[in-house]
């Protein structure tokens, strides 16, 4: 890929002039689309699908095809980290995501291995098979869950309303929760490598609990760690996410990652105040795609404007809602496709 | 009760010079102790708790005798607002509050009534008896739901983890969720002036779901309301606890309300930095109690110390976790009694 024909997204994402901003949808391959409803229901489960590389890879280039979106996110699940690592997990309907063994002790930990990345072979294979089927314009997105999330599953076992055993085993064993996010964090730079080398133009980390921690515990739990990806991986630009996480928005302007991905929480012109010329992801609250066309244009254009015609990268301010109107999603991608910026 | 012996919560919350940080917990009358737990077991359900006034009274003086906290808050349920709005509800064990009707459209909003404050009598008579063994220097605590808190759960119909639900009606149906709020806020007021007038020295509204909104939206649809009830409550002094909702501290600082509340994810500086002279409640994590003793007082002290003497009333983040060691939870309480500050 040479630099002038450089992807849309990949020159928004290191802050370079676009012609306009590029969009995608986190969990754009999924529910949504009736077309990946129809192949979730000719499998077992959730885990069927992320292990078998042709199904994976054909959701994974669905919303492209689909909905125009300008980049592929690898379909995958940030909970393959600890399985290879040694904690196998099932996904219950309805339920989410549920550990049979969970980590309680320093004796916990060492039962679990380092992962080499090669456990996650069908990963790789999935995004391979991405790659044969993508316009080179259009960049593949890999991913991982950030340390701290991924330290918070194999503590809790499941999700949680309040993450207290994760955020209690901070305090009660931090040296522990050190060594656990040591090989957490090991095992995701082994598999991030894996990612690149299978084809992944650009790498997105979700700290999708960050916000449960204060900002003292999360500089000490969950940046640090994160500082040591981006510290790692310098082939791609890296997009980080850490949701809830605006008390530490200084700190994370600080990291050296190329993009800052905000929730809709975050107020655009704070991002902006400490990003320290990095790209800016988001944010639009994904509640309002159930809206009406009007509502949704007022409220999308509204962000892009906020946000400026360079260095931002269109999305909503977390996941897509599974029941999210078809329409709705087609009236935020084609408001920000079409948008003319005023300056 | 006099200006020479205004208890010492009161003063703090005055911004008054202290002899010491005082202190209550969110949830200090509940599981935590094994003398409510007792009764708890003794009646059919937590609403029988609520709503039999000598019961009510018994668990919220409690923690006053048994743990020495400098406040009582009166045993109750910020959901008596929509029931006496003619949304009934049920506490089922495990599951949370769920209500057999919900609201989702204007007419839903017209059948519901303004509540006089008169349906929740049994509140009233329950601060009496709370009032009539109290010692005078320790206040009692009347609360209320914030008006968006309690919308979400009259759209939603239960807890939820994302309140799409809720946030979607504010997208959606704008004037009508206006009209739903406006009725909320009535009705608590005339609540609030109940509480009062049965011996309330201090109220606390609970925004338990500010955070779940974007610093726009929270202006328009939360702090509005919650500064319509400021202006009508004048008798007592009021505590607002906003949870997660860091991203509009400039906002809340705004309000003429006396005290914030603050999570443990919201920086101490920025509360000061923000809060225009008034005093600031919270906000040590409530996982920190579950730690060694030495960990407990070292969390402890910082925030005291970051507090300052003056202008703080010593709380937890959010409510006290039901398993909670009462060790941990005592040695908070004595840690805060005993401090002596620096300067």
């Amino acid at each position: 890929m040479n630099e002038e024909v450089k992807p849309l997204l990949l020159r928004a994402a290191l802050n370079q002039e676009t012609e306009r901003t590029p969009v995608w949808l986190m969990r754009q391959a999924g529910r949504i689309l009736p077309e990946y409803r129809k192949i979730r229901a000719s499998v077992s489960g959730f885990k069927e699908l992320v292990t078998t590389p042709d199904l994976a890879a054909e959701v994974t280039l669905q919303p492209v095809d689909i909905l125009g979106v300008d980049a592929a996110i690898i379909f995958s699940d940030i909970l393959v980290i600890p399985e290879a690592m040694g904690l196998p997990y099932e996904v219950i309907e309805k339920t989410g995501p549920v550990f049979e063994n969970t980590i309680n002790s320093v004796e916990d930990i060492n039962s679990t291995t380092v992962a080499n990345g090669q456990e996650l072979h069908y990963v790789y294979e999935a995004m391979k098979l991405v790659k044969q089927n993508l316009n080179n314009d259009i960049p593949l997105i890999g991913f991982a869950g950030a340390p701290w999330t991924i330290l918070t599953y194999m503590v809790e076992g499941s999700g949680s309303k309040t993450f207290s055993k994760a955020r209690r085993f901070l305090y009660t064993e931090p040296e522990a929760s050190h060594l656990l996010l040591e090989k957490i964090t090991i095992s995701t730079i082994n598999y991030l490598k894996g990612q690149i080398n299978a084809g992944a133009d650009i790498i997105q980390l979700f700290d999708s609990w960050a916000g449960i921690l204060g900002p003292v515990q999360y500089q000490e739990f969950g940046l640090k760690y994160i500082q040591r990806i981006c510290d790692a991986i310098t082939e791609v630009p890296i997009i980080v996410f850490a949701k809830g996480a605006y008390h530490s928005m200084e700190q994370i302007g600080k990291l050296s990652c190329n993009v800052i991905g905000i929730d809709w929480q975050t107020p655009i012109s704070e991002a902006h105040r400490f990003s320290q010329g990095k790209a800016i992801q988001g944010n639009l609250d994904p509640t309002v795609l159930y809206a009406d066309t009007t509502t949704i244009q007022k409220h999308t254009v509204q962000m892009l404007e906020e946000f400026g015609p360079t260095g931002h990268i269109a999305n909503l301010g977390h996941g897509v809602y599974p029941d999210t109107p078809l329409d709705g999603v087609r009236c935020f991608i084609d408001t920000i496709k079409e948008h003319q910026f005023k300056h």
